[in-house]
C-alpha cells in the first residue's frame, strides 16, 4: 500500500520533468503570440494606410483617364500612363495576397449573431477544409430533407410537416451564418445566394405560420415534391462544387499551369453544361410554385400565407434565373 | 496633365518604400506565424499528455483514499498521502491556467453550425469583451421585446404577434451560439441555462405554429404580459450580471485582494438578494402559464400546441427554480 503510494510519487516526480520542459515551451509560446499580435497589428495598419493611398492615386489618375487615351498629347504620356496603371493593378494584386494570412473584420451579420469572435482562417488549408465542410453539410441536410420528404408524401402527420419545416428554417440560417464566414474569408460567393438563402429562411418562416387547412393540403402534396427535387439538385451541384473545389486545390499546389487550367475548363464546362438544365427546370418549379400559390390565393379560404410564399416563390425565381443566366457570359470572358 | 502622371508616378515611388518595409514586417510575420503554430501544437499535445498521466495517478491513489484515510498503517503514511493530493491539485492548476492561452476545440453543437472555425480567445481581455458584448445583446434584445410585447398588447395584428414570436425564436437560438461560444471559453455558465434557451428556442417555435384560434385568442394576453415581466426581470438581471462582471474584473487587475474578495461578496449578495423576489416570481408566471395552458387544454377549439405549450413551460419552471434553489447553498459554501 505505502510501496503504491511511492510509486505514485515516483511518477508524479518523472512527468514534473516534462512538465518543466512544457511550462518553457508555454513561455516561448506566449512571448511569441504577444510579438506575433504587434506584428499582425501593425501589417494591418500599413496595409490599409497603403490601400488609402494607392486609392488616392488612382482617383486621380481615373480623372485624367478619359483625355489622355481619347486625345494623348504624345505617345509618350500614353505610355506613362498605362505603364503606371500597371503597377497600381499588381501593387494592389500583392497587397491582396498579403491580406490572405491577416485577420479579416467580420462583416455586420456575424456580429449581430456571433459578437466579436475572430473568424478568419489565415492560412489556404483551412480555408480549403471549410469550404469542403461547408458543401458537405448541405450534402448531409439535403439527404436528411429528402427523406424527410419522401415520408411526408407517403405519411400525412402535421407534426412531421412541421419538424420538416422546423429544420429547413434552421438550416437555412446557419447556412446564411456559413457562408458569411465563408465570405469573410474571400469567397467569391454572389451576393444573390447568400440573400436566396435569407429568403428561403424566411419562406420556410412564413410556411410554419400556414395552419392545417383545406389551402394547405391543396398544396402541400406540390411543395413536398418540390423538395425532393431541389434535394437531388443539391446532389448534383454538389458534385459540380467538390469537383471545382478539388480541381482548384490540385491546380493550387502543381505548377504546370498551361495544361491543367485548360484541363480545369473542360471539365468545368462540361459539369455545368450537364448540371444546368436541371436547375433551371427547379427555377420554372419555383414559377409554377408561384402560379399555383397566386391561384390559390383566389380559394375562398385563402389565408394571408399563400400570396405571401407566392410573391417569395416568384423572387426566387426571378433572382435565381437572372444570376445563373449571368454566369454564363462571365466565365465565358474569363 | 502631364505633370498630374509624374505627380502621381512620384506618388507611387513614395509609397513604395513604405510599401518595402511593409513586405519585411510581414514576412517576419508569416515565419513567426508558423512557427507559433508549430509551437502552439507542441504545447497542446504535451499538455493532454499531462493531463492523461496525471489521471492515471489519481485513479491510482483513488483506489487507496479509502483505506489511507480510515485506517493509516501509520502517520507518515497519511501525511504522505495527503502532500501528494495536494501537489496533484496544484500541478492540475498550472494546467488550467495555461490552457487559458491555448485554442480550445469547439463541442457539437458549434461545429454543426458554424463548422470548424476556431473561436477561442487566447486573452482575458478578448474573453471580457466577449462577455460584455454577450450581456448587452442581452439587454439590447430584451428592451426591443419589451416594446413589441407591449406593442401587441395595445395593438392586436396577427403579423405583429407572428413577428414578435419569430424574433423569439431567432434570440434564443442566437444566444445558445453565443453561449457555446462563452463555454469553450471557460464560462462556467451552468448546463441548464443552455438547456433552457434550447427549450426557449422550442417553445417559441411551437407558439409559431399555433393558428390565430379563438384558444390563441383566451391567451394572448396572458403571454404578453409574461413576455413584457420577463423583459423587465432580464434588464435586472443585466444589471447584477454587469455589476459581477466589471467587479472582478477589477478585482483580477487590482492586488489588494483580502478587502475587495470581501466588498465583492457583499456586493454579490445585496445583489442577489434584490434580484431573487424578481426572479422566483417570473418562475411562478411560468407555473401559471402551464397552469392556464391545462386548463385550456380542455376547451373543445383546443390544438395539439396547447398541452405542448403546457408542458414546455412546466419544464421551464422546474428547472429554474431548482439551479436557482441549487446557487444559494452553492454560494454560501463558496
Ligand atoms: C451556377 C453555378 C453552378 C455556378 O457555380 P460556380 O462555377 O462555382 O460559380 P462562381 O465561379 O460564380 O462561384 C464563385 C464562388 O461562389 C460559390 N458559389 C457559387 N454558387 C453558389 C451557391 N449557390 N451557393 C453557395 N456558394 C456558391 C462558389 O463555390 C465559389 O466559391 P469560392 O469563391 O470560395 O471558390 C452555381 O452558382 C449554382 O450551383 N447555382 C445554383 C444554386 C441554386 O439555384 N440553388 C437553388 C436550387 S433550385
Ligand atoms: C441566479 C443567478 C442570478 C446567479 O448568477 P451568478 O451569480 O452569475 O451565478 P454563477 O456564479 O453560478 O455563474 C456562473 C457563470 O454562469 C453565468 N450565468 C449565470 N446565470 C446565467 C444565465 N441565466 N444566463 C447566462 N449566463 C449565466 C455567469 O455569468 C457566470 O459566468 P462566468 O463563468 O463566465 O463568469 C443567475 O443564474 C440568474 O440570473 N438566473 C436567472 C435566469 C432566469 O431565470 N432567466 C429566466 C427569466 S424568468
Amino acid at each position: 500500500n505505502l510501496g503504491d503510494i511511492d510509486s505514485c510519487i515516483q511518477d508524479l516526480i518523472d512527468l514534473t520533468e516534462d512538465y518543466k520542459q512544457l511550462e518553457a515551451t508555454h513561455k516561448d509560446y506566449t512571448v511569441q503570440l504577444e510579438q506575433l499580435s504587434e506584428l499582425q497589428t501593425k501589417c494591418v495598419k500599413n496595409l490599409s494606410h497603403q490601400r488609402y493611398r494607392l486609392g488616392i492615386i488612382k482617383s486621380t489618375l481615373k480623372k485624367y483617364s478619359v483625355t489622355v487615351l481619347i486625345k494623348p498629347k504624345d505617345e509618350s504620356e500614353k505610355e506613362k500612363f498605362e505603364l503606371l496603371n500597371k503597377d497600381l493593378m499588381r501593387r494592389q494584386a500583392q497587397l491582396n495576397e498579403m491580406e490572405e494570412s491577416l485577420p479579416k473584420k467580420s462583416g455586420t451579420y456575424l456580429k449581430i449573431i456571433l459578437g466579436s469572435v475572430n473568424v478568419s482562417f489565415l492560412n489556404k488549408q483551412e480555408r480549403f477544409k471549410y469550404k469542403d465542410d461547408y458543401e458537405k453539410f448541405k450534402l448531409a441536410l439535403s439527404a436528411i430533407a429528402m427523406g424527410l420528404s419522401v415520408t411526408n408524401l407517403i405519411a400525412n402527420l402535421r407534426i412531421l410537416d412541421l419538424a420538416f419545416v422546423f429544420l429547413m428554417v434552421w438550416y437555412y440560417c446557419t447556412l446564411t451564418i456559413r457562408e458569411s464566414i465563408l465570405r469573410v474569408n474571400g469567397s467569391r460567393i454572389k451576393g444573390w445566394w447568400r440573400a436566396h438563402h435569407f429568403i428561403s429562411t424566411a419562406l420556410s418562416a412564413v410556411l410554419l405560420t400556414w395552419p392545417d387547412s383545406t389551402t394547405y393540403h391543396l398544396f402541400r402534396h406540390q411543395l413536398m415534391w418540390f423538395y425532393v427535387y431541389i434535394s437531388f439538385v443539391q446532389y448534383l451541384q454538389f458534385r459540380y462544387q467538390q469537383g471545382c473545389l478539388y480541381r482548384l486545390k490540385a491546380l493550387g499546389e502543381r505548377h504546370d499551369m498551361d495544361i491543367t487550367i485548360e484541363g480545369f475548363h473542360s471539365w468545368m464546362w462540361r459539369g455545368l453544361s450537364f448540371l444546368l438544365p436541371f436547375l433551371y427546370l427547379g427555377y420554372f418549379y419555383q414559377l409554377y410554385n408561384a402560379w399555383a400559390l397566386y391561384q390559390l390565393s383566389f380559394h375562398p379560404g385563402s389565408e394571408w400565407q399563400i400570396p405571401v410564399l407566392s410573391f417569395l416563390f416568384l423572387i426566387l425565381f426571378l433572382g435565381n434565373t437572372l444570376t445563373t443566366s449571368m454566369v454564363i457570359p462571365q466565365k465565358l470572358r474569363d
